[in-house]
Order: C-alpha cells, then structure tokens, then sequence
C-alpha cells in the first residue's frame, strides 16, 4: 500500500476479520460503514453529527463534484477536507455508477463513456483518465478506478466483454493515477458467473491495487450468489489489503459480507430510509408514518442512545415526517446512521470474541419484521 | 397577568424598553425575536440549536398543529413542552392568519369562519371558542385571541367591521379562555386608519389581557405608517403589559418595533430566506448562491461564531444551497437565526445604554445592500 496507508488485522472469525485501516486523516476500524456523501454533504446532517455516530470515514460521489462545483474548486479550498467540515478520511467512487445509471449515456467506446450532463446539457467524456484527474482533485484518502458495470441480467458475452474492459480500464487507471498520498482500489466485476469473477480478482490483483471492491452486486441477485461471488474472489485477494463491498446495503447484507471478510461498506439506505420514515432497530423495521405511532409516547427505539431516540417520541417524529417537516427527514436519517454504525462497531467486537454467528442470527431473525 | 407571569421593565431609551418576561416555563429577556415552528418544529433546526442561538421563546403555528397530530395528541403528550423538543416558552397564534390565508374561505360569519381543510377536504369552523380550546390543548404559554384581520386596502367600512367584530371575538374568547398557567394576549386591529387603531386598542384594553398585539401590519404598508399606527396604539396600552408586533419583520422593521416600545417579535424570513440562499449580515444580504461565492474560501459573515460560520467556507455552503442539498437550507437558516436573536441582544444592550439610534442608523445603512 501507499506510504500512510496500512490495513493492520487484529482478530478473525471464520473468514470474517476486525482490523485497522490507517489512511493519511485517521485511523478507521474495520469492518466499517461509510455513510454516503452524495454532495459533500450526508443529506441534512452535519459533520460532528457524523463523528458523535462514530463515523470515521465518508464517501463522496465523484461524479456530482465534478458537475458541481468542480473538483478545480474544491482542490482550490483543501481538498475535500477542507472544502467540506469532514476532516477525517475520505473515499470517492469513480464517478462511472452515476454515468451509467443517472445520465443519459449517449455512447460507451473503449476509450471511455460520453454522456449528457443532466446539469447544463453538455456532453461529456469520461475515461479512466479523466476518472482519475477529477478524484485527484477531489483529493479523497481512497479514490477508485473507473469500472464498465453490466447491467444485472446481461447476456454472457457483454458481462464477459464489460469484466475485460473492466481490467483494461484498471490499468489505464493505475497509470494515470499520480498522487502518492491516496490509494488506489481495483474494482472486480463478473456478474453471476464464478469463472468470470476469478478471473476479474486474479487480472485485478496481478495488476496490483491498494485494496479491491466488489462491484456489480447488490443489484437484485439472490443473497446466496452473492455470497458465492464474493466468497470466489476472496480467496483470490492479497489477505494485508481492504476489501470494500460496494453500494450494500440492508443490516443483513451488511453482516454476509462481514462474514466473508468485507472490511469496507458504503450504503444510502440508512439515509433514504430515513427521509421516508423507515427507521432500523433491534427490532425490526420501524414505519413511523404508521397510524399507530400517531400518539406513541415511547422513543424511536427505546434504549437507542442517538439524539432523536434520546430526545424525542415515536409520536413526534412520526408527526415531523409526515409533515414534511425537514427535522423529521434527519432525525431519521441520524437514528438509521447510528444504528449502521453500532452495527459495525457490535460485529468488531464479535469478531474479537468469536460471537459473529450469534449476531448474524440475531440480526437476520428481524430483518424483515415490522416493529409491533 | 395570570399567576406565573410578569413583565419587569429594567430600561429604557426614548420610547423602547427592555425587560424580563417571566412565564410558567422559563424568562424572556425582551425585546425578543421568537422563532417560528411552523410544524412544532424550526424548519430542519433542532430544539438546542436554537438554545445555542439565543432563542429563549418560540412560535407555534395553532392552524398546522390542530390539522396535524391534534391538540388532542399534543396534550396528551405534555403539550407542546412535552411533545416537541422544546421545553421552554412557546406562544401559539390563534391560527386565523392561516385560515385567512391558506385555506378555501367559504362563509365569514359573527359565528366564526368556515374553510375547507387543505388536508383532508373537509369543511370545518374557527370559532373564538374553538380557538381557545384548540390552544389550551396546545398549552403554550401564551395564547392569541382569535381576530379577523381585513385585506390591506379594504374599504374604509370593511376595515371598521372586521375591526369591530375583533373586539367582540376577543371578548368571547377571553370569557372562553380557562387556563390560569396560560396568558392570553389580545390584538389591535384597525387598519392604516389611526382612530381606528385608537378604538381598537381602548377597546381591547377595556377587555384586558395578559399583553397586546398589533395586528394588519407587516402587510405592505409604508414604514412610516406603520410607525404611526404602533404609536398611536402604544399611547393605550398599560406600560407593564407585553407588546407584541407580529409577522414582523426585516432587521430594520424590528429595530422601528423597538424603537416605539415593542417586546416580541416573530418573522419566518431568517429561516424562509437561509432556505433560499438568502444570509442577513453586519454588511447587508448576502446571496450565497450568487457566482462570485462559487470559490470564496472566506465564511459567509466573518467573525460570526454560529455554527455555519465559523466551520464552513462561502463555497461549500453555496455549493450545499445550489445542489439542493439540505444542509446548506440548515446552516443558512442557522446563520439567519443567530443574526436576528444577536441583533434582539444588541437592541436590549443598547436601550440600556441610550445606544439604540446608533444601533438603527448601522443596521439600517446596510439593510438593502448586497454583500460585495
């Protein structure tokens, strides 16, 4: 890894593994989730909400920077350590996911993808370069290289042709990529297919990346496949390097890849949950628009220590969020936060004490159960 | 005043006076600016956000609260004490200005007014006796009668009828009013006519209440007028009892208020404007939106210490207020509330020490100009 940057294990559970990952803006215990960022920003929350959550590192999309306000002028203001109040480390994805799935794509060549900017109208050319002058100017602790994403349900053919490509890009990625004080992760693909992701990991590794992701999942396939998939390139990933299972997703998902040695998460849903009233707790999911929270005098989730389950009734915040009103879309988005992140922080400590299975079982028991 | 309640007046500079509100839940240091709560709750701003603002009073909106969760729930949660995050002092409209305003009039009666609810169609009745049950549910602290307040620009009849008909809601609503730990404060009417404000204030002191507001300003009309009118009102009302501007206003409107004598104020513009991009500052309005702040790495109002300031640059909170972002909406209403609860703070220091001209002449020097 890159001078600053090393990933000390310190305990095992089966594959599972709890370490330290040291990048250039702090320390951040693994396996760890990354609340997302999307414009620099986690919607509505303000960054010592994020440390009091226990956040330690956030993630960025490159994309919406680049269009607004450019990564020329947040390398202007520091960086994204100084442009925005997060001071810790940062990551930022590549920019590729929103091209493919939020603009619209007007060609995808080898040499990169051309898009229609949905800000100004503009087209506009994306390659593994231009991937990764943008993430140097966003100046991230973690950038990531510029990956083609099949669709899920691809014929083989373009799954095999997109992998490739995959790994072509990776390389133009590795050499374009100058700055010495941010890593480089490697980005495997596949789709569904075992020989396909194998040979993603073994290209990628070969290739030689500061840490390896798993991209392409969490788009619908069985939780059993996934597993698979991610089981498959695992034991083909140098075991000193972080491993970041990209975009999962529910606490179940979450606890899978923990499970199979996942050391980095990234997820919206605990936000997007939040802003329409859905909250996770030990319980189960929590609906709070539901009528019957409507004169509730019981917190959220009673025993949760986070600010809106401290301070706050089920009845009221179900009241806030039907509403409208903002404070109810974050007090949500905040309890869902800490409940990500004491997750994540509950399945370390499993990890030292050999308690992962019990964890697993318990989370998994109400996963999909309403709160009564 | 009822049992609980006291007003101490501690100084004065021409006709202004600053003093100490005392109420069942906490002192009001007045001249005071009371945050509006529309939906229980400061547009996306957290109860001790506001505490670390300075706010020791907030408004309610009786209109909003009674269509959603109902004064039933909110009692039964400890009113709005209990039930909101804000267990200081709170006054709650009668909820007219909304029904007036928002909702589909169909029939204005001496009985009451008729609407149509925009949240669920239904025709309802705002009746004075209606107005206080609703906001002896609520439980504020303190209360408004119910009154019916023309359009600007009336007739001169339509003026005097609906002031009239005030005087004799207020009557019924000060024999409907129950709550010994509630104040209820009447409101003067009348127009742009000066004998009518005069009648109308003789009249509601004859009634008598806990305090007294100037209702129909704000509207529209020419300061100057509106100067006049507070000040023929002024001239009638009992020196020891609350004086209440509401809807108002401007940074140069509230210091006009102080200036002839008024205690309370409360506006939606710090937090309707901070939505927009809109900061009031020492220098005048900053746009934040405007390109010229696209890169300034300066905070929006140097040496202000609230939370936007002294974390965040002119880019980054532009940048949040462009993309929609709803931090940025957070961190500009943030600023906007500590630069009016601040200028409230300074208006009392300087009536202490005959300061207050200085204090109108600087604010009102700047009180149009855009930041350069």
């Amino acid at each position: 890894m890159k001078p600053g940057f090393a990933l000390h294990l310190d305990a095992r559970d089966g594959a599972a593994r709890a370490g330290r990952l040291a990048t250039p803006h702090g320390v951040v215990a693994t396996p760890a989730f990354m609340p997302v960022a999307t414009y620099g920003a986690v919607r509505g929350i303000a960054p010592e909400e994020l440390r009091d959550a226990g956040a330690q590192i956030v993630l960025a999309n490159t994309y919406h920077l680049h269009e607004r306000p450019g990564e020329d002028v947040v390398a202007a203001l520091g960086g994204l350590h100084g442009f925005t109040g997060w001071s810790g480390p940062w990551l930022t994805d590549s920019g590729g996911y929103q091209v493919f799935s939020l603009a619209e794509r007007l060609e995808l060549e080898e040499q990169g993808v051309t898009f229609r900017s949905p800000v100004d109208g503009r087209s506009r050319t994306l390659t593994p370069e231009k991937a990764m002058e943008i993430q140097q100017g966003l100046g991230a602790d973690i950038a990531m290289v510029l990956d083609e994403c099949p669709d899920p349900g691809a014929e083989p053919a373009r799954v095999r042709a997109a992998t490739q490509r995959t790994l072509r890009w990776a390389e133009r990625c590795r050499r374009a990529h100058q700055r010495s004080d941010q890593a480089l992760f490697g980005i495997v693909q596949g789709g569904g297919a075992e020989g396909l992701r194998r040979d993603s990991a073994r290209g990628t590794v070969d290739l030689g990346f500061d840490g390896y992701a798993h991209g392409g999942l969490g788009l619908g396939e069985a939780r059993s496949l996934r597993s698979d998939m991610v089981a498959v390139v695992h034991a083909e990933l140098p075991d000193d390097r972080p491993r970041y299972l990209m975009g999962l997703g529910r606490p179940v998902d979450l606890l899978d890849g923990v499970a199979a040695g996942v050391d980095l998460f990234d997820c919206v849903l605990p936000t997007r949950h939040g802003r329409h009233g859905v909250l996770f707790t030990s319980q189960g999911l929590l609906r709070i628009k539901n009528a019957r929270f409507r004169d509730d005098p019981e917190p959220p989730e009673p025993g949760c220590p986070c600010p809106c389950c401290a301070a706050h009734s089920r009845a009221y915040l179900s009241f806030l969020v039907r509403s409208g009103e903002a404070l109810g879309a974050r007090l949500a988005s905040l309890h869902n936060l800490h409940f990500y992140l004491r997750l994540l922080r509950e399945a370390r400590d499993a990890i030292a004490s050999s308690g992962l299975a019990a964890l697993r079982a318990r989370i998994e028991a109400v996963a999909e159960i309403p709160v009564p």
